[in-house]
């Protein structure tokens, strides 16, 4: 069946999350939305491309800090409100310069922090 | 520092994405929503508990299905909006008895169906 991305389900700002996942590692990297047209950018691309909330803008992951996100492959869940992308990802994912946004963990109810930030 | 469920950034509707990572795979399992006090019972019971959308309900996952989710570790994104939860899953993740729920795959334009229910 043709893929059309009017087909999703967005939410009430017209946004679907979307979860990116290092296609080799199996590594959870961060978690950002799209709307339909950076659905469709994305794959025209390849090139990871979100809808930034705080800016009102699309953003295409990487393209000021060189960071980029190449798309793999393209996941709808079930429900078809979910995304994952499966991507290769050069340098670090996270603003804060760490590989993942995912590096803290609640243990025995502490935060604990599990990854430092790359050298830049 | 200890861990407050009420620190974490929440939407309009006092809910929070909630990532499930098969933790010994790497796969994506699903996605679906906490409040802060299933949060809070995720942790207590390490039993994943989700808040139901439709049902404006607790939903411990696998309560009815017995396709229960352990929680190995819980994770916080840098923006403190997302949640990362490794689980031990029983059974298949999905409704439809799939292991995840991310079964469908965009190819040349195409949807792509990777995976089938497992035999009940």
């Amino acid at each position: 069946m043709a893929f059309d991305p009017a087909t999703l389900k967005y939410d009430a700002q017209g946004l679907i999350p979307a979860i990116a996942q290092d296609a080799e590692s199996g590594e959870i990297l961060m978690m950002a939305w799209m709307n339909a047209e950076s659905v469709s950018r994305t794959l025209d691309t390849a090139r990871v491309t979100y809808w930034s909330r705080s800016r009102q803008a699309f953003w295409v992951k990487g393209e000021s800090s060189g960071n980029l996100q190449h798309l793999v492959d393209l996941r709808v869940d079930c429900d078809r409100d979910c995304l994952l992308v499966l991507v290769r990802q050069e340098g670090p994912a996270c603003h804060t310069n760490r590989r993942s946004c995912f590096y803290t963990a609640v243990r025995d109810g502490e935060e604990v922090e599990l990854m430092t930030p790359e050298a830049g």
